[in-house]
């Protein structure tokens, strides 16, 4: 996955280790209908199909206060993606973009943030529409969205 | 700064040791006012001081496409938080709410999100107003904002 035999014309990678400098827990898991990364979309849409997003057990008491209707900030783990592109090339089209001024999930820590409307909460399960991961992508972190730009 | 004779009342921690998933690289560092956490802001407003997003030198050229004027989402470690409450009591006031019904730094994954224009990008740092953490704080990821909900 981090072989250079998979980068595309014009994309630069940098040559370096990753460091090392703290880590994330898993606390629960995405369910989409994407079983691999070929066939998710570009970006998720509000009207895509339903997808769940499930927290472990333990943290299931850190839901409390969520509703259905809300708006709420979902980050996860891009489990997939390489981590050392500087320079990429997404539509394979030369047109060379600055990782930083991408959303690709290919990018030095590959945290993805997507913003969804809770459809329904139950047993520790939020179902969502139009995530845009593969299906059983690692979740990081839920928060709400208290204005349009939070 | 893990000590439980630093809850709150009504606050419920996880007894849980934290899982090592994957590991997180700082990239950067955040320049703020704020030489301690006691003075940061509940949160960031656009028209807040200048605050300086500094790239390490490896990561600038994935800097390449951003622009003053430009919208981006930072990320960033919020590396001064305890990760174990479930149920916190953010103003002291008995109010308690799950963690992930607020935007606490303190949470399973520290991992904060700022929306921000760009006001200068020279030399590897960025200069935007109104980000809220404490001088300091390791940098995770930026992003372009490509609509007002992204």
């Amino acid at each position: 996955m981090q072989s250079s035999a998979d980068i595309r014309p014009g994309e630069i990678a940098v040559d370096h280790e990753p460091t090392h400098d703290a880590s994330v827990t898993f606390i629960g898991r995405i369910r989409t209908p994407y079983r691999e990364r070929a066939v998710c979309p570009r970006q998720g849409k509000p009207d895509g199909p339903l997808c769940q997003i499930e927290v472990d057990s333990i943290w299931r008491p850190a839901l409390s206060g969520l509703q259905p209707g809300q708006t709420i900030q979902v980050l996860y783990w891009m489990h997939l993606a390489r981590r050392d592109l500087l320079v990429q090339n997404p539509r394979m089209d030369g047109d060379l973009n600055g990782t930083f001024s991408l959303r690709s999930p290919v990018r030095p820590n590959p945290i993805a943030s997507s913003i969804v409307e809770i459809h329904a909460i139950a047993d520790g399960v939020l179902s969502v529409r139009g995530l845009d991961c593969v299906d059983g992508t690692p979740l990081l972190d839920i928060k709400p969205v208290h204005c349009p730009k939070a």
